[in-house]
């Protein structure tokens, strides 16, 4: 990798400065005033693509931002690589909490401030600059690459999921990877290897047809929160299990090998109690530990509940609707689409006497794993073994990007999640911003992920 | 009587000409634009108290709405009577749906349409015109007669409170007879016995110190929600009990004779379900019917409670915060502060582990009961039974007005709830009336009562 090193060496200072200028972009997906300029990123992405000899680059309009796809397929006993990133950002109010404006990027202390420098625009310029600098020292990638990169992840990409089973063909890959998530600490990289799945549901009671006098009906009719909480009340039992019937049947339960891992990880409970201002941290299941609950287990949350007079001073009303709002966090193997089915029947069978009940089923997001000890995880952590000098820990993210997994089930494959953003790097908040050391060290380990997995 | 009667009868249509004059005050005492005409409502009724022979007339001004009082007091070996009605009235909106203006009297099928012809300026001039008829006629009034009237009622009563605690020696008397309720049917005359207090309360529940990410602790932390409805489950019992330790101390059991009564007064179940569109009755005690449930038995009810997201879709949140607002209906000898320190005790054992909760006791209002067998009710049940030709029925009211402890408890004399309404009259509603029927034998009901009383 010598060539390719000295060409890093040149061109640091180049790619920095390249990267402010993509930065500069204010792509905002979220507000439509910035539409042009979601845009203006889209065409600044595809025309660098074009220039670091990338192929068969497009810009795909949807019904909101463009996706852009790009190739380079020259390696035919090779595997191939997607690269996932998006060039979308969030909004940047409250602007005054900034320090240098949003959208002019100014380095301090060897960082790069930004919207956007981390989420995503760092860390997917870091593919393209691995890309060039292979391209560019050796005239050749040692695997094939696509790109597939998307404006639309801070609204929810509302259109990508169907562009990837209506393209499978043309996407198909070995590997899916992503940079848009965090290492564990400074000098300490991490592989993402499992999020949480999501499915919502909403549940409204009804008794009477209309709101009571409580003096004139007091303790003669159901009331619609009485009843609500009754229902409720049913849907964990005392050692914080969800109490719903075959929940749980599904539930992979962690490896030996991952309890280990998650105990080395050392999660300093004391630190997050004190930053929330609890005593204590026993929401959930009992026979769990934080860590675990909070990543590797599912739950059941009444997100809102609400029913009568909530207004200031006192309102003798026996309220005849009350409502709850249910998410879970799943975990594999667990069917998003099933789990509510199963809550929806709890809800029906335990419903109180003298009400009718409603649910309606909402979003789902299925949950996503890849083994840790699946070849391509094992490929990423030799990388950033070489670049860092150090294995990454391998960490399950208690959150859920639909995305991640919509790309394993459209594309059946392995998606690893490489971050080389630092917590703390304000995503989504004022004064965002991403190292730059990482920036750099994150272009030789992509660097060394291809090298590493050609066969 | 027959002088009386003979005076009576000459008398019907000035009666109900001069009822009318009061009725085209429009003394709306919720609104500040009608805040002239209940002074107006005021002087009129002194002046046609000084007009009609009462003594030591007084319009007693407050920071609302005046009281007046007058008295006639010759009769020195015979009882007082203190006779409380209020000259304001509800507000007349949506005044589209009135046949004929609120404050345009009008006779249609015998009875009077107007705002107040029940309530309560038709059955407060009802006493005026007896005490007139008897002075008119006989020179002198059988008792001593006190009137107490207000012009607050309409909007909670906020100054009589403190007037009849400053004012007991002027106040003092043997009974007070209060005319505004119902009658039990056309023709089936009722006294209201009984009526329920109130307490309320509001309970907040808090846990971390700001809402969080489901996704990154869900598992891990309690959900205020979750709590609340532990500790909302809490208060009920599966036999509808209120759960809360030593809350039915003092609750007085309903006699045989009292049951007999509610039995024999036939309330229509398959009536109330079909207007409220319920399968059952199911609330509260199960030991106790839907007759005493209603009217004898103290309940808690959940007025109200919220907590997290009640917006459009969904949001993945553990919210921090959750509130209830609770009041009971109490019935005697409960004692309403007693009874909310019963239950912010209750709130405060029960709360789950892992929050605080804040308990704010707010509104009390006593439980009213004089007792069947006192001799002042049997007096007005004889007074019925000679101007009807019907004993009264005897009823509890689910409800609560608190005026009316308040005078019990003040003067410490029974109270008369001598009712000359009918059920579908309309008051607070469009096309409020009176039936003239019941004006006037309701002033002859209330000169029998006099003459009943008097030793």
């Amino acid at each position: 990798m010598s060539q390719l090193a000295e060409f890093l060496a040149t061109n640091q200072n180049k790619n920095v400065e390249e990267l402010k200028e993509l930065l500069r972009i204010p792509s905002i997906s979220a507000q439509s005033e910035h539409k042009e300029d979601v845009q203006t990123a889209a065409s600044w992405i595809a025309d660098k693509l074009k220039n670091i000899g990338m192929e068969h680059v497009e810009v795909i309009q949807t019904e909101g931002h463009p996706i852009i796809y790009a190739d380079w397929l020259h390696q035919e006993n090779a595997p191939t690589v997607l690269v996932y990133g998006h060039y979308d950002v969030q909004p940047v109010d409250p602007v005054h909490l900034w320090e240098t404006p949003p959208f002019e990027p100014t380095i301090r202390d060897e960082k790069i401030f930004a919207r956007g420098a981390t989420d995503d625009k760092g860390q997917l310029f870091l593919h393209i600059k691995a890309v060039e600098s292979l391209l560019k020292s050796e005239g050749k990638l040692p695997v094939n690459v696509k790109f597939c990169i998307e404006g639309e992840e801070e609204i929810g990409s509302p259109h990508l999921p169907a562009y990837l089973t209506d393209n499978k063909e043309k996407l198909s890959c070995d590997v899916v990877v992503i940079s848009d998530s965090d290492m564990w600490d400074k000098g300490v990289p991490a592989i993402t290897y499992s999020l949480r799945g999501l499915c919502a549901l909403e549940v409204s009671l009804h008794t009477a047809n209309t709101d009571l006098h409580s003096g004139s009906y007091g303790g003669g009719v159901q009331n619609a929160n009485h009843l609500l909480v009754q229902l409720l009340s049913s849907l964990h039992d005392t050692n914080g299990k969800v109490n719903v019937a075959h929940f749980y049947d599904d539930v992979v339960e962690l490896t030996e090998f991952e309890k280990e891992q998650m105990k080395a990880l050392g999660l300093d409970e004391e630190k997050v109690k004190e930053s929330l201002g609890l005593t204590d941290l026993t929401g959930g299941e009992k026979d769990y530990s934080y860590a675990e609950r909070i990543s590797s287990r599912p739950t059941l949350e009444i997100n809102g509940m609400w029913g009568g007079f909530q207004g200031e001073g006192t309102k003798t009303v026996i309220p005849n609707e009350a409502h709850a709002k249910i998410t879970c966090r799943l975990v594999n193997n667990q069917q998003p689409k099933k789990i509510q089915e199963l809550i929806k029947k709890h809800l029906e069978e335990f419903a109180p006497k003298g009400c009718t009940i409603k649910v309606s089923l909402q979003d789902t997001g299925n949950p996503f794993l890849t083994p840790i000890d699946s070849p391509m995880i094992q490929k990423a952590a030799e990388a950033y073994q070489n670049v860092y000098g150090k294995s990454p820990v391998y960490k399950r993210e208690g959150g859920s990007i639909p995305i991640v997994s919509d790309f394993n089930q459209a594309l059946n494959v392995p998606v690893v999640l490489m971050g080389f953003g630092l917590p703390g790097e304000n995503l989504h908040a004022p004064n965002e911003h991403f190292h730059l050391e990482n920036f750099n060290k994150g272009i030789l380990t992509i660097c060394s992920f291809f090298e590493l997995i050609k066969k």
